[in-house]
């Protein structure tokens, strides 16, 4: 049950796979089955009268769990998501990054399982709810299996 | 159950209200109660390995649904997304635009739901299929609604 | 944010609207934003191998969302289900009952959302994962509304 | 992409390992990657004012997508549900069955999923909305995998 990497290892080697995306995340907290995950709010994530985009809540549920299962399978970015739900429950707060709080229900032989709840940093109420699967392609498999 | 714009009008609706996500999509086809939305596919929408981003798949199926209500309702950009779920079948393609093919299952007094399949352009067997809820603000209403 | 109904006015509630269902299930306990109920695991809620079946899991998850909204809300019955997610992450122990443990996400207008782990009773590790959206009728209306 | 069994194997097959579901289904139709199937509907299945309850809904969307991948793979009771998400739509009618609309969407080595719609027998417009992804243990293992 423990981590196949700490918290700065897995920032940096999230910066490794995907430099373009790393810029607008960054791993606030890691413990064995928990991640706290930040979204720097920024010009792009945003939809006109300020609210932050749908894509950019997904994206942040989605690289939470993604994050979640490599801290603790470690570097083996071939991963795939397979199943996502998302509920969207409030309108997120003007001009503040957004939080996710993310716990790992189920790791198994092949399948990965998380929960996500998004927040409007220093606002209580979540703004989204989200579960992410993810596929674990069996060890010595050259490419991202869909199962 | 006519349509309340047709697809030159819902494209120029689009453009007014989303400039800087109309660039991304193009209204292909549109009836009363199914709607085909292409998402021409660039470098912003990628990940290593030449893959399409999961955000970018949950933005063609968000949007697709969106259009749809909007062609049925009318001028009213207010409608919020409230309920997705989407499942990744494939990799998509590489180099070539995705489709989306999207079936009004309902429309509501305060909900609309659509569902979606995601193809590559030219491939068989879908990439993605997803499901999305709209909550409808009643007539008159300032703002968007969460319900 | 006050309970309308306190855990025994709820339990009897439950009685009267759904005598037939309320046999199956047990308010364990109950707070102004959560509820853990009990199935009573029997015979017909089996299949072969001693799991629990799935439809049984889903009307635990659906009953504890359900009573969750009914004890905010008061007396009434008219709420209805508009959509539910759920991940199944391990066979349930033989033999003994499922508690579920019910948070609710958000109460609005029109929607209410809550979010549901079911367990093994005296097993870690969840055995399922809900989450469930009801749609509210409007103050006065006469019949359950699927938005 | 042949079927491993026709209809009457199929029935057949699930009558033995279901038998106390069997008698409440019917499977209707089945083609390489599409299934019809049939809830009779009986007092059991009815929530009160005469609508058909949700968990009914549940196993009827269950078992449709259940019953597609045996077609296909064979007699191999032990594939397990791992996801599911369902959208409510309409009230269903009274008094008649109902009739699921099953297309198999994916059929992998580990995982398949399989979108249903559900109609009230004779009337337009679905009361529901379901998918289900099955996991699939490797040849060979001897229980259930829930991935």
């Amino acid at each position: 049950m423990a981590l196949a990497m700490n918290r700065d290892e897995l920032s940096q080697y999230l910066n490794e796979v995907f430099p373009q995306v790393h810029q607008d995340f960054v791993v606030e907290d890691l413990t064995e089955d928990t991640i706290t995950m930040r979204l720097v709010v920024q010009e792009r994530h945003l939809r006109p009268g300020g609210t932050v985009s749908g894509p950019s809540m997904f994206g942040l549920a989605d690289v939470s769990v993604y994050a979640m299962v490599l801290a603790r399978k470690g570097r083996q970015s071939l991963v795939v998501t397979t199943n996502s739900s998302l509920d969207f429950l409030r309108k997120p707060a003007g001009g503040v990054d957004l939080i996710a709080s993310c716990r790992l229900l189920k790791l198994g032989r092949t399948l990965a399982v998380g929960d996500v709840l998004i927040f409007s940093e220093g606002v209580d109420g979540p703004v989204a709810r989200a579960t992410m699967t993810y596929s674990i392609p069996p060890a010595g498999s050259a490419a991202a299996q869909f199962g």
